[in-house]
């Protein structure tokens, strides 16, 4: 059975997400759909605005057939390490296509990138390694790596934030995979990180900040989402009560740094540069997470950068740990969280050809990076009532969603 | 000036407090009293039901001229700890006596217990270690101990936890203090912990329990509590909106407790013997306080010791700073929170004689103690809103109250 991954964060699914899942099964063919998602923290170091299992539901009801679960540790890294956990899980499910969506809808782009990166390696690392010690964000100095190697006119531009993410994934599945051919999807819509809901295909962060700040269901936010992920939405809220937003851990993130000693902080993952003594000194004088970031951002860190770093704080990630997990060779599992009749299929058969454990409830396996998942899943639940904390921290240990 | 030193708590100051300092000025025949106070969190493993500079103001309307914090390494200890941080910065401070308050009122008990102990603590330790090691809990074995050596006749009862404290200070002053008396006043009310208030001498446990199980100032409690009291206690509620109770922190220290690792919680002061595995279990299914203590209590844990071990989790003692702080020979500094115009004057003379530095506020020193003071400030007000925790980590940095 052909199968084709999809890497996504579904926050929430929209419109833009049901074209993309079912082109890709057009265009790969594939008979099985697998999405690998990412857990209550996404790559931008934002809580998702509703929980994974809700988030899965909407998925498998819109043409996943499969969902994973991309681990903690490499949904909330920049893309290189993102790519890297969610390509290998999915090598490992045997996909034979891996398809992203892009502005150009064109392999080509990305593929002659990867060939004349692969050439400049040397150079590129180079000037890349330079800017970073003169103090430049990741950004900023690979943008001036890319102008040193100058990339070919048929080449994707590098310097757009929106081909980094796809450029990532090109590389990884070049590089360590067999057998799986990245593909692309013209996006609908490009201005994937755009603020205002722009008709039926908007971005997610433009649906999120309507949701959060209205607090309720526009017109706007209907257009824009299947009916599937209304209903998610407004379950969730009714049932959890909440939707999720930075906002909320912002008590509980002051709580922890502010009685962290700065000898602790030094040892979380991105806490690096003497920024535990920005992070205590600016913390102590906010009154919300706005106002905390809008005081802590400077030139050298990038908002997402300090934002994955204030999840690691809340989650206690140490460097040691988040080091040692990042270099595995291979991720230690898959974890399913949901799965259609069909996708159940595919995975029995699957099952005897992958080389990693394949699980479907956190208990199957003794592994540091699950305990990392259960300290992840009780800093997402730490804002919900207390019976909910108990029902949901219950609910991380029981079985995949079957629709 | 011949001064008395009085080792309190506050919580909060009550009619019994008022004819203590009384008594003890009279006894002593002292001109200056100074009492040294416990600050956010208290001997029992507890918050203080209003914050320290209400507290000590109280105080000085009530008889007191100078109020310090007992620094909170001591001040959330056992008797041995506790009593040596507050005798030794009393005896710092130059006073001829400590007067505390006791079921008997006489001093002679203790002294025979302590001149008993003194001849036969070889005998005692080892009983004491051997019960410890067959996992009885602290009390428990020391009252096996005491039942072995047989105390005199004329010696206060030691199996008595309301003679501990007493019989500690006395210990205290007797090995390592010149040149300072110990003293006892007779209490009014002897059951110090009895929950219901009797009268217009009840104990602080009783008031709390009312005022916290009301949430208002009832007509027992007002008969109990001087008018400062009254005012302080009112004026807390309505500037900084709560009455501080454990159940307040219980989010806080389930998230704190969720996102550390096992051997982080091993780092803390007090989790010892694989406690770390019972508390994340156990508080991973509580929805309150109340609950999750009634199950992580066994017969080796006492409550109190249970609730100090919280309390260093709050707050982030590690078991390495809090032994290097417990063993230093003397307090590092002493820290005025508050005076009249008279505890003014004798501090302007004993400040010459002090071996240690004297300060009024902690920007005054950089020493290890003074960030865990922060620390322990932080956790206190993490329950209150955010405009207010900004309002009172500023305060805990401004000086001390003069009346």
């Amino acid at each position: 059975m052909k199968a084709c991954g999809v890497i996504v964060e579904y926050n929430p699914f929209h419109n833009g997400h049901a074209y993309h899942i079912e082109q890709s099964k057009k265009q790969s063919g594939a008979e099985c759909m697998i999405a690998i998602m990412s857990g209550p923290f996404l790559q931008r170091g934002e809580p998702a605005i509703i929980d994974k299992w809700h988030r899965a539901e909407a998925a498998l009801h819109s043409g996943a057939d499969l969902v994973l679960e991309l681990p903690y540790i490499f949904a909330v890294e920049h893309s290189d390490f993102f790519s890297q956990g969610s390509v290998q899980t999915l090598a490992e499910m045997g996909v034979n296509a891996i398809c992203f969506g892009s502005e150009s809808g064109s392999i080509e782009g990305f593929n002659s990138a990867y060939e004349h990166l692969q050439e400049h390696s040397g150079i590129y690392d180079e000037v890349l390694r330079k800017h970073l010690n003169e103090g430049l964000s990741f950004p900023e100095a690979s943008r001036l790596g890319y102008e040193v190697i100058k990339l070919p006119s048929d080449s994707i531009d590098l310097t757009q934030p929106n081909n980094i993410l796809g450029y990532s994934y090109v590389k990884q599945i070049r590089a360590y995979t067999n057998n799986v051919e990245p593909m692309t999807i013209k996006r609908q819509n490009n201005h994937y990180h755009e603020e205002t809901i722009t008709g039926k295909v908007a971005s997610a962060t433009s649906i999120r900040k309507q949701l959060l700040t209205d607090n309720e269901m526009t017109t706007d936010v209907k257009e824009a989402i299947p009916s599937i992920t209304q209903e998610m939405l407004n379950t969730y809220r009714e049932k959890i009560g909440i939707w999720h937003d930075w906002e909320l851990y912002f008590p509980f993130l002051q709580f922890k740094v502010l009685t962290m000693t700065e000898e602790d902080l030094r040892q979380i993952h991105g806490v690096d540069e003497g920024l535990e003594h920005r992070l205590k000194r600016t913390i102590k004088e906010a009154t919300s997470f706005q106002e905390f970031m809008s005081e802590l951002k400077t030139k050298r860190y990038t908002w997402t950068r300090l934002q994955r770093t204030l999840v690691h704080i809340l989650i206690g990630t140490s460097k040691e740990d988040a080091g040692r997990m990042l270099r595995q060779p291979a991720p230690p599992y898959a974890r399913i969280l949901g799965m259609t009749d069909h996708g159940k299929r595919y995975l029995r058969h699957q099952k005897k050809a992958m080389d990693i454990p394949l699980i479907t409830q956190p208990q199957q396996l003794d592994h540091p990076m699950l305990d990392l998942e259960e300290r992840a899943a009780a800093a997402y639940y730490a804002v919900t009532d207390p019976k909910m904390k108990v029902e949901r921290m219950k609910r991380e240990f029981g079985p995949p969603i079957q629709v």
